[in-house]
């Protein structure tokens, strides 16, 4: 079998209705768009959703980080090229480039995945499958100069700001909530005012567990310095809403670090 | 110059992280295909945003249907054909068809739209735009078979169900709440029980009013007949949360009327 590029390039439209109030794309539609692009790159090349699916295995996002210099504004045509960068047993890095045609690069992402298995909801050995095809595909001349991620710790300090009841439009195929939304949940503690004059320069975030509809998301936040915040969002479950003990109930689902900038 | 043909045809993938817990398109998404088809449409024709930017105008959706048979799968490559059915002075209507290039139809959506000027934000004359360009492209032959815009009207009896706190990630370019965004909100006063027994079959909006981040969405919720709720949004602006009259300070912002079948 013949093998394809060991980086993919994926062509997006900026939509309109995708853009914030001052016209340049939501964070969240940005990493749906990377995260599309992992999917076309891992499909074409025999290790994506397509394959696992007939084999009861996915892969899991446990990482991601977006960084950007500038954001694309609406109608903008860019273009996302991501490529694995490394494989280990358990688990794979992908990194992506956001670019235009003209070469103007907006940013990267890196993102780390785990493969599991379906029935047992497991990790399984990544390198197991199909004879290792995905190592094929190893890009490691290709830079993507952003920092790694980056350990986010909270202290008792952080604040509770904000409880997300989830529902209906939250929640995925697979019954949990949409990695994106928790994107869009957690940019949402800020406000207008505040987005006038900072500008998102990075996101990085970790899956830590899944939450599932009804959840209550609580979202702990706390400025480690200027500009930037780290955000735990915990899970409280409907059942334990009865309980005398709700506050010792909450489950980690995720926890960030964004840095603003001003603009 | 030469006209192009009446009717438009755009495709789309449905993306995999656009759909709900049973891997069909949100409706929302749905939605924002044919915003965006009507979008691509009216600017590759010379009336679109593109060119009524230039002269401080811009079209306003006042009324939205989309009646489904079945909704689309993620993957699927679907077409969104539209065309303009008619123009008088302050309003005109453009509808949609939903299919996929085997020739399956998955549904149709119909339209209207209002020009405003976006200095006055009133409406003018949309024949008098580019001496009637737009009349240029009417399309009278092509079928719509789905019922015109209902009257939506609830009883005293309507209960609110719900209060939406708007925020960032709810304004569009114009600072308003984005229309998509509503059906979004709608749509989520349904639990996933509900949904898994229950397909959408029609959703019918009229945009009545503007409403702002910050505003407090009021979802009053009346169920008509089996299956079919109407819903009206009310919004009530922060300046009037501390007023002891904050009931009677509730405007209206858009109502619909939503049918569910059992799947």
């Amino acid at each position: 079998m013949d093998l394809l590029s060991k980086i993919g390039s994926y062509d997006f439209l900026v939509e309109p209705f995708h853009c914030d109030f001052s016209n340049h794309i939501f964070l969240g539609h940005l990493g749906n768009h990377l995260l599309n692009a992992a999917d076309f790159h891992s499909n074409e090349r025999g290790y994506g959703m397509d394959y696992l699916n007939t084999v009861h295995k996915t892969w899991v996002l446990s990482r991601f980080v977006m960084e950007l210099d500038e954001m694309p504004l609406a109608y903008d045509r860019i273009t996302v090229d991501t490529w694995v960068e490394n494989v280990m047993k358990f688990f794979t890095s992908r990194n992506y480039a956001i670019r235009d045609k003209s070469g103007k690069r907006y940013g990267y992402g890196r993102s780390i995945w785990a493969m599991i298995d379906t029935d047992t909801r497991q990790p399984v050995d990544i390198l197991a499958e199909r004879d290792g095809l995905i190592t094929k595909y190893i890009e490691t001349d290709e830079p993507c100069p952003i920092e790694p991620f980056k350990r986010v710790k909270l202290s008792k300090a952080a604040e509770c700001r904000r409880i997300v009841e989830t529902r209906y439009s939250d929640v995925d195929v697979n019954g949990h909530i949409n990695s994106v939304k928790y994107i869009e949940h957690i940019l949402d503690l800020w406000g207008l005012d505040f987005y006038r004059t900072n500008r998102l320069q990075r996101f990085d975030i970790a899956y830590v567990a899944e939450s599932h509809c009804g959840d209550r998301l609580h979202l702990f936040v706390e400025e480690v310095a200027e500009g930037e915040f780290c955000v735990q969002v915990m899970k409280q479950t409907p059942e334990s809403d009865a309980g005398q003990k709700a506050d010792a109930e909450l489950k980690e689902v995720c926890r960030c670090k964004i840095k603003f900038v001003a603009k």
